[in-house]
């Protein structure tokens, strides 16, 4: 890897971590500086502005997530396995895996609604659209394998799922407690839901 | 109502209002001068730090959302009816109503859980387990009532209803779409989930 590349690397890595963390607001180029151990001159030499170091940051998170979770679901083989996969994927987000501050979608998505950023607003869009298609498809298949019940359209279904996931890993996270979106899951497992 | 008093309700009226849609990080001493046509003197005479400020902005919002909360529940009888008048509540966050920029709750808890700020955090702690414990208590007096299933404990049930509802709005406001929302209001009030 050239020189060059690897400095663009290493500053995506250290700003995504720390714009999911913190905020991508919330965080400035002085505490990338320090991050990176860069000045500000070798960060723009990679990056036109701090909105696009923003967008490529977002970018990065959002791939190490779904890489995550292709991971985990595209080893099992039935619905039932790839829908417990992927919420035992989601669950690792309160222990900081595969990225720490939780999930980079909901963060970006809740920070960034009411800001004018269009072009970071259809990232983030592209990204939650994507979680919400992998479910569907998860779900989708169990149903014609007549795993899970067919009363309710798929992706309605993973809409339901994936919000009251990332609504109780915002409460354990809140409040430094697993138990909010563990008993969430569970809840997910052995009910009726889907 | 004195002048000094006036003022300050002013400045928690616009400065919450401010710093619900934009953040708490994001929104500066600046804009607040902006809304409020006040220099910096005449905002911090009625808050020591711009902390203090954020703090009070944010109870000033929780206290907006309580009373809204309350003001539709109290007028109900049964446990559907209570269930059903939260859930209406919610809803109505997604038309800036009862204030601008989704609930104030998880917007704050999402952009505070990972910054040293433990003053905030445990008032955004308090506000919500307020909310989780208002939910409790209608589930549970539900469940006296025989409306609602006891299978699955009062408080786990509203962990449960509050993180979708919670999870759901923030797509809604993603996607400027009302239905992500509305969908899983339905799905809770139609469903065995109680």
């Amino acid at each position: 890897m050239k020189k060059g590349t690897k400095t663009k690397l290493m500053i995506l890595q250290k700003s995504s971590n720390l714009f999911n963390q913190k905020g991508y607001m919330t965080a400035t180029i002085n505490d990338i500086m320090t991050e990176t151990g860069l000045k500000k001159g070798g960060i723009y030499r990679h990056f036109s502005d701090k909105n696009s170091l923003m967008i490529e940051a977002f970018l990065f998170s959002a791939n190490i997530l779904k890489k995550h979770y292709e991971d985990k679901i595209s080893i099992k083989t039935n619905g039932k396995e790839k829908l417990a996969a992927f919420i035992e994927g989601f669950i690792e987000l309160i222990n900081n895996e595969p990225l720490a501050g939780g999930c980079p979608i909901i963060n970006a998505s809740i920070e960034m609604d009411n800001l004018d950023n269009d072009d970071m607003l259809s990232h983030i869009q592209d990204s939650m659209k994507y979680l919400i298609q992998l479910l569907s498809e998860i779900i989708a298949k169990g149903q014609e394998n007549g795993e899970f019940s067919t009363e309710v359209d798929a992706e309605l279904n993973a809409v339901f799922i994936l919000s009251s996931l990332e609504g109780a890993l915002a409460m354990s996270k809140l409040f430094k407690d697993q138990s909010y979106v563990r008993n969430v899951a569970n809840r997910i497992i052995d009910s009726h839901l889907i």
